[in-house]
């Protein structure tokens, strides 16, 4: 059997998701609090592993219990002495057999980039600001050349220790509300820094830099050193992975596909 | 001749609006920053003078330039002073009968409620937090009682200096999105923290201990003693206040009204 939590985190004062010896990271502080709970360590595997300051709004794990508490002495327990910009929002028991990252058939993410001249001051800690205008419909044209299946290594980081480059890229949508602009995007995984690598690159076509069929391009070429900047951590958050509905997870990790 | 700003600000390490002899204010570190720029003594009004923890959209001040500097320098000097939590979002000048307070036909501020059984960690700053299962459907059919002019005096503080305690709701929404609850209000005026109060009272109904039509009554009753308590800061922000077209000034502070 297997303990199966659902957390979220402000990304902002953490190293990013995954325990250090020495710096503050959100697995670090999760364990932490399990294992005051279970009164012996607990070791938690996770859906998405993310990068400093990048927030987490449904992030899923699960542990195997070291002793048995009720449901409710987890959820409460665990969340009294966690601090407060990380929760555990529910917790569900599976069979043995789930794996918060295996079982997982896709991931979304959403990147949300300010676009105005003047730097921003409330939601400073969840937006990217880029003072250039940019156009989301001419983004939005270059987007569709990602869906589908590809050799993702234009957009992944050199650290990136994934075995095989290729992804499916569900849905990726770009859409202006007012002076934000949303990147929401799909995909059955994700290598390591590909949202922040394709948002950069879709920046420099909504700058008019390149044309929207460069993307199509640099995807072909499978050449990181000539796609975009990495775009800064902190416009982004992992929404949630999605499972199966055979798993009978909660509504925002088993919900309705993005629409490409 | 009067300099108009927009003023974007996160709340939550302020004492509020007003300058203060001791301790951190908008109002205090705006008119530091513009004083530094002016190399003499600015001093502003503004349009709506929040509490402690409430945050500003766009709130929006004049004050009258004790020395000649070009738009840019006014607006990015200024913004190169002020700290993270705070920015000016854009400058006009407008003539000396224009004044942030009395030209504002109309305010409109949002309440945002998390309402599940966990605590948030994203967005902590800037929502308040109900365990308690609320019916927004119910608080809605509330709402409608308070539109139009009323005495208000059943919504506001006892340190409430207004002179009348008459103002007209022009709307009043209350929507679920998810775990979350937002109600938007926009009236010509407000009383001191009548939106707290209202939407205090508006959770009573949303959790079942009152009757949609209690509200009517407390408005009627005008008595501040039976109304529901204060809602917390943290959840209400000044989304702007509205001016008359003739002044030309930018779309969030001109805006279309909000349909009751």
């Amino acid at each position: 059997m297997r303990i199966v939590l659902g957390v979220e985190y402000d990304g902002t004062d953490f190293l990013g998701w995954q325990r250090l010896d020495r710096g503050r990271t959100v697995q670090g502080v999760l364990e932490q609090a399990l294992s005051f709970v279970a009164a012996q360590p607990v070791a938690v595997t996770c859906a998405g592993r993310t990068d400093a300051g990048v927030h987490g709004r449904c992030n899923v794990v699960h542990f195997e219990p070291p002793v048995e508490r009720a449901d409710r002495s987890w959820l409460l327990g665990t969340n009294s002495r966690l601090p407060d910009d990380v929760c555990v929002r529910w917790i569900q028991r599976l069979p043995g057999d789930f794996h918060a990252r295996f079982s997982a058939r896709a991931r979304r993410y959403r990147y949300t980039l300010l676009n105005r001249p003047v730097r921003p001051a409330l939601d400073a800690r969840y937006v990217a600001w880029l003072r250039e205008p940019l156009d989301a419909q001419r983004m939005q044209a270059a987007a569709r050349h990602l869906l589908g299946e590809h050799d993702f290594s234009a957009f992944r980081t050199v650290a990136c220790q994934a075995p095989n480059p290729v992804r499916t890229v569900h849905a990726l949508s770009v859409q202006r509300e007012g002076d934000y602009i949303n990147f929401d995007i799909q995909a059955n995984a994700f290598l390591h820094h590909m949202v922040r690598n394709i948002v950069g690159s879709l920046l420099l076509v909504g700058q008019g830099v390149q044309a929207p069929e460069w993307l199509g391009e640099l995807l072909r070429g499978r050449d990181r050193t000539v796609a975009g900047p990495t775009a800064p951590s902190q416009g982004l958050t992992f929404i949630a992975p999605l499972y199966p509905a055979q798993w009978q997870l909660p509504a925002e990790v088993t919900g309705a596909d993005l629409q490409p």
